[in-house]
C-alpha cells in the first residue's frame, strides 16, 4: 500500500474545513454581491475569512483579495504592475527558480518589451540579496522573489529583498504558496508589498487563494479579471463563499507553532545514503534528496512505497530535469536520483 | 419567512453534486499535475467532466478549458484574442447590455488603443443581427455577444451573429453563463468559436467555470493566467478536482427537457399589474417585471416576502439604474419599480 508524501503539491481538505464550508453550499448560498439579506450573511463570512488571513501575515483585511489560487495571484501581482507601465515598459527582477507560473508570466512580458533579470541561486538554492541589489536599475518596476522554494524547501531572505525594494521605491512581491502559515510572515517587518497564497497547501480547498496588496484600495494595479466590482474592483467574478470560508478555516486551524517537526521521518531516512539539497534554512517538511546511486533509489522505494515528486507537481508533465535542480548545479544523472519528499504540514484530521 | 427567487444570481449546490465532490476532497486529493498514480485518478475524473460539458454544447473534450468561472472565461476569451493583436490593435464588436465583466474588459482594452463598438438593444433587449453585420470593419478581430441576458432573460439570436462572424472570418465569442444547460446550444450549428459558462447557475459549485475554445490545441490565444502547463498551457493553476467533478455532475444532472415551466408562478404573478420586459424569446425562469406603480410594488412584496434582484447581483453594489434597463429605455422611475424574479432552473434536491 503506497503512502502519499507529496503534501507540498497538495493536501486533502480537513474535516473541519469541509464542515465550515457546508452551510455556504446549500443553506446560505446567495451570491454575495446581491443586495438582499441572504447575501449579507455571505458577505460577513467572507469578511471574517479576510480578517483571519490578514492576521496571519500582519496585514489589514482590506488588503486581502481572493483569487482562484496562487497562480492567479502571481499573475495578478506581476501583470498588474507591468500593465501600469505598458507604454514605457520597464525592468523586472525575479529569480531563475520561481514557480513556472511566474517564469512564464515574465517570458510573456518579455515578448511585450519588458526586460527581466532572472537571478540564479547559489548551489544551495539561495538567492543572494546582494545580487538582487546589484540588479536594480533606474527603470526597475518590480522585484518578485518567492519565499520558500517549492522543490527544495529553501527559505529565501525575503526581508532583505523587501528592504532593498523599499529603499529603492520599488514594489516587492513574494510567492508565499509554500510558506503561508508554515513560516513566520509579517508584511511590514519584511517590507512586502504583495504576497500570493494558496488554500490547498494547508488543508484548505483547491481553487481558492489570495493576493495581499499593500493599501489595496489606493493601489492602481491593473486587474487581471475585470468584473462587476468585486474585491475593490480589482478581481471580478462571483465570490465563492464556501471556498473563501474554507480557506479562512484552514488558516485558523493551522497550529501556531511553526516548528513542524517530523522526528519519525528523520530516523527513517537516516539509514539511506543521500544528500539533502537546499542549504541550511529549510522548511522541515520538504526534503529534496539526491540518492547516492540508482541502487540506493531502488532500495528506498522497495522499502517505502511512497508517492513523492520528482521536481514539483507542475513540472511533472515534462521529462526533463526541473529548472530548479539544474539551477543548483545538478547534472542529469543526479537529477534523476533526486526526489522531493514532502511531509504533512501538520497532522490535520481527515476522515 | 422570505423565499429566495434569485436563482439567476446563484443556485445552491445540489445533494448529488456535493456527493460527487466528496471523494476528491479527502480520499483522492492529489494534485492532478503530479506524476504518481494518485494523480492519474484525478486526471481521469477531470477528463470525464470535460466530456460531459463538451457533449452538452456539441464540442470536443479537448476544446474545454476549466476556469474559476464565467467572469474569468469572458476575460480570457476577449483579452486572449486582443493580446494577439496588441501591436496593431483592432476593433471589437460587443453589445451595450453585456455583463459588467465584459464591458469593463472592453473599456480596459480601449485604454490600450483598441476600438470597441457597443451595439444597443431594441426596446425588447434584443441585439439585432443587422446592426452586428453593419458594424463589421476590415480590422474587426472579435465579436462577443451574450446568449441570454442576465437581467432580462432575453435570448439573443447568437446563430445569426455566428454566421456573420464565420462569413467575415472573425472569431465569435458568447457569454453563456445564463443559458448553459438551460437553452439548446450547438457550437457548430451556431458557429460559436468561444463560449463561457459557469457552475453555480446550475446547482454546481461557485468558483468553477469553463471556456470552450474551438480547436483549442491549435488556437494561439494568449493565456490570462500563465502557469505550469495545465489546460493545454492556456490556463495555469492547480486543477481543482472537486470543483471540476462537481461541475461535470451538475451538467449531467440537468434535465434534458429545456422547457423549464413554472405553472404555479404564472398563476401567482397574474394578479399583479406589471409589464414583463425583454420581448418574446425569453428564458422561462427569468422574469424582469416593471410594476405599474409604487403601490403595486408594495402590494406584491407585502404578499410575497421574496428575495429578488433589482438589476443583477453584480450591479447591486451601486444605486444607479442598471445599464440594461437604461439601454431598453426605462426611465429612473420605471427602473425603480423593476425587479428580476428568477426561478430555480429545475427542482434540484437540496438538503
Amino acid at each position: 500500500m503506497s503512502k502519499y508524501y507529496d503534501y507540498a503539491a497538495s493536501t486533502p481538505v480537513s474535516d473541519e474545513v469541509l464542515a465550515a464550508m457546508k452551510p455556504w453550499e446549500q443553506q446560505s448560498f446567495a451570491n454575495p454581491s446581491a443586495s438582499h439579506h441572504a447575501a449579507v450573511d455571505a458577505t460577513k463570512a467572507i469578511q471574517r475569512a479576510r480578517e483571519k488571513i490578514a492576521d496571519e501575515i500582519g496585514a489589514m483585511p482590506s488588503e486581502i483579495l481572493f483569487t482562484s489560487g496562487a497562480s492567479e495571484s502571481n499573475n495578478l501581482a506581476i501583470k498588474g504592475i507591468a500593465f501600469k507601465h505598458l507604454d514605457e515598459k520597464g525592468h523586472i527582477i525575479t529569480s531563475s527558480i520561481e514557480h513556472k507560473c511566474i517564469l512564464n508570466t515574465c517570458s510573456f512580458l518579455e515578448t511585450l518589451g519588458f526586460e527581466v533579470t532572472y537571478i540564479a541561486p547559489d548551489s544551495n538554492g539561495v538567492i543572494d540579496s546582494t545580487s538582487v541589489m546589484n540588479a536594480v536599475k533606474d527603470n526597475t518596476i518590480l522585484i518578485s522573489i518567492h519565499h520558500i522554494n517549492n522543490e527544495l524547501g529553501t527559505m529565501q531572505p525575503i526581508g532583505e529583498y523587501g528592504a532593498i525594494a523599499f529603499n529603492n521605491n520599488i514594489p516587492f512581491h513574494t510567492d508565499a504558496a509554500q510558506s503561508f502559515c508554515k513560516a513566520e510572515i509579517d508584511v511590514d517587518d519584511m517590507d512586502i508589498d504583495m504576497l500570493s497564497l494558496s488554500g490547498h497547501k494547508i488543508y484548505g480547498p483547491k481553487g481558492i487563494g489570495a493576493l495581499y496588496i499593500r493599501d489595496a484600495r489606493d493601489s492602481d494595479i491593473v486587474p487581471l479579471i475585470h468584473g462587476g466590482g468585486q474585491e475593490l474592483g480589482l478581481r471580478g467574478g462571483t465570490s465563492p463563499t464556501p471556498l473563501i470560508v474554507g480557506l479562512g478555516c484552514a488558516v485558523e486551524a493551522f497550529p501556531e507553532d511553526k516548528s513542524l517537526q517530523h522526528r519519525d521521518f528523520d530516523g527513517l531516512i537516516a539509514e539511506f545514503d543521500f544528500k539533502r539539497n537546499g542549504g541550511e534554512r529549510l522548511l522541515s517538511t520538504t526534503w529534496n534528496i539526491t540518492f547516492s546511486s540508482d541502487a540506493e533509489v531502488k532500495r528506498f522505494f522497495s522499502k517505502h512505497e511512497w508517492l513523492v515528486s520528482q521536481g514539483s507537481a507542475c513540472n511533472a508533465m515534462t521529462n526533463t530535469p526541473s529548472h530548479v535542480l539544474t539551477a543548483i548545479g545538478l547534472d542529469e544523472s543526479q537529477a534523476r536520483r533526486t526526489y522531493r519528499i514532502s511531509l504533512p504540514p501538520y497532522q490535520g484530521s481527515v476522515s
